[in-house]
C-alpha cells in the first residue's frame, strides 16, 4: 500500500532523480537484490514476511499440542485397569503424538533458525524443501486424524461404565491431538499451495 | 508431437497457403475454439486428457473400493455379538463409506458426463469447480482414514478370541475403506495441484 503510493508520487512528480524517490523505484524495478544487502533483507521480509511467520504460527501450535497430547497420555497410569499401556490405540495414540512432536520441534527449530539468521538449515534447492514441507505436513495430518480417530470409541465405551481422571485423561489427550491435525492440515494446504506456485513460477 | 511435426514440416516448405497446412497452423495459433467443432474437441482431448482420465480412473476406484467397504460392512449381521450393529466404530465406518459412495458416484457421473458430452454439470467456473473437487477429495480423505482407523482396534480385540465370518468381513471392509482413503488421497493431491495451477496461469 505505502509502496504503490510512494511510486504514484513519484511518477506524478517527474523530478530529475532525488536520492529517495529513486532508490525506492530502483528496489522495486530491479530483480530481487541478494540477501546480504540491507535492502534484500527488507524486501524479502516484506515479500515472504507474513507466508513465513503465518507457517512458523501454525506449527508452533501444533507442536504445542502434540506436546500436550503425549504428556497427558504418558503420565496417565493409575494402575489395574486404568493404564494407558494395556491397550493398543492408547499406545498408538501415543506414539503418533512422540512422531509429531519431533516432526514439529524440528520444524519449528528450522524455521526460528530461518527467520533468526535467514539461512536455511537442509541443503536442497527452494522447490524440494517445499515438496519435502507438504509431504511431512501431509503424512502427520493422517497420522494424527488416524491415531485420534482410534482412541475415541475405547473411550466412549469406558465413559459409559466409569467417568475418573483416566477417563478424562483419555478425552483430554484425544482432543489436543486432535487439535494438532486441524493445525498440521491447514499448514499442509499451505506448503501445497507454496509447493505449487514455486513450481509454476 | 504429431502436431510439431506437422508444423516443422509447413515451415520448412513455405507453400502459399495450401488449405490442409493451413488450418493446422490457423488452429495452433488461435486462442482454443469452443467445444463445438471437431478441431476443438480434439485439441481439448489432447490437451486435458491424461489428467481428465486420470481423475476418472480414480475416482472410479474409489467407488469400487467404497462400494464393497459399504456391502461387506452393511452385510455382517451373525446375531448375537457378531453385528456390526452394536458397536459403534463399525456403525461409523459404514456411515463414512456410504458417504464416500456417494461422493465418488456424484464424482464419477460428472465426469463421465464432461468426457462424453463436454458439458460441465455445475454451473461454476473452472477455479471454483477446482476448489469444490480439492475440498470435496481431502475431507473424505480424512473421513477414510479416521472411520477405517477407528474400527481397527476393535477388530483386532476380537480376532484375538474368536477368527470367523464376522472377524473376516470386518477386516476385509476395513481393508477396503483403507483402499478407498489411499486413492483419495492421491486425487485430492492431483485436485490440489489443479487449482493452485488454475488460479496461477
Amino acid at each position: 500500500m505505502s509502496s504503490e503510493a510512494t511510486a504514484k508520487a513519484s511518477s506524478e512528480t517527474p523530478q530529475p532523480t532525488p536520492p529517495p524517490n529513486a532508490k525506492d523505484v530502483e528496489s522495486q524495478n530491479q530483480t530481487p537484490p541478494p540477501g546480504y544487502s540491507v535492502v534484500g533483507i527488507f524486501r524479502r521480509w516484506r515479500h515472504e514476511d507474513i507466508s513465513k511467520k503465518g507457517t512458523f504460527g501454525l506449527r508452533g501450535s501444533a507442536l504445542l499440542f502434540s506436546l500436550l497430547a503425549f504428556i497427558i497420555m504418558a503420565s496417565n497410569r493409575h494402575g489395574d485397569w486404568r493404564d494407558y499401556n494395556r491397550y493398543e490405540e492408547f499406545r498408538y495414540e501415543l506414539a503418533i503424538a512422540i512422531l509429531s512432536s519431533i516432526y514439529n520441534g524440528f520444524q519449528v527449530w528450522r524455521q526460528y533458525r530461518l527467520i533468526s539468521t535467514g539461512k536455511e538449515l537442509l541443503s536442497f534447492s527452494d522447490q524440494n524443501l517445499a515438496l519435502i514441507d507438504f509431504v511431512g505436513d501431509q503424512i502427520m495430518a493422517y497420522l494424527l486424524i488416524s491415531a485420534a480417530s482410534s482412541a475415541v470409541p475405547m473411550t466412549n465405551r469406558m465413559r459409559e461404565g466409569a467417568d475418573n481422571a483416566f477417563t478424562d485423561s483419555l478425552a483430554a489427550s484425544i482432543s489436543m491431538e486432535f487439535f494438532a491435525f486441524f493445525i498440521l492440515g491447514s499448514s499442509a494446504i499451505l506448503s501445497g499451495y507454496k509447493l505449487v506456485k514455486s513450481s509454476c513460477i
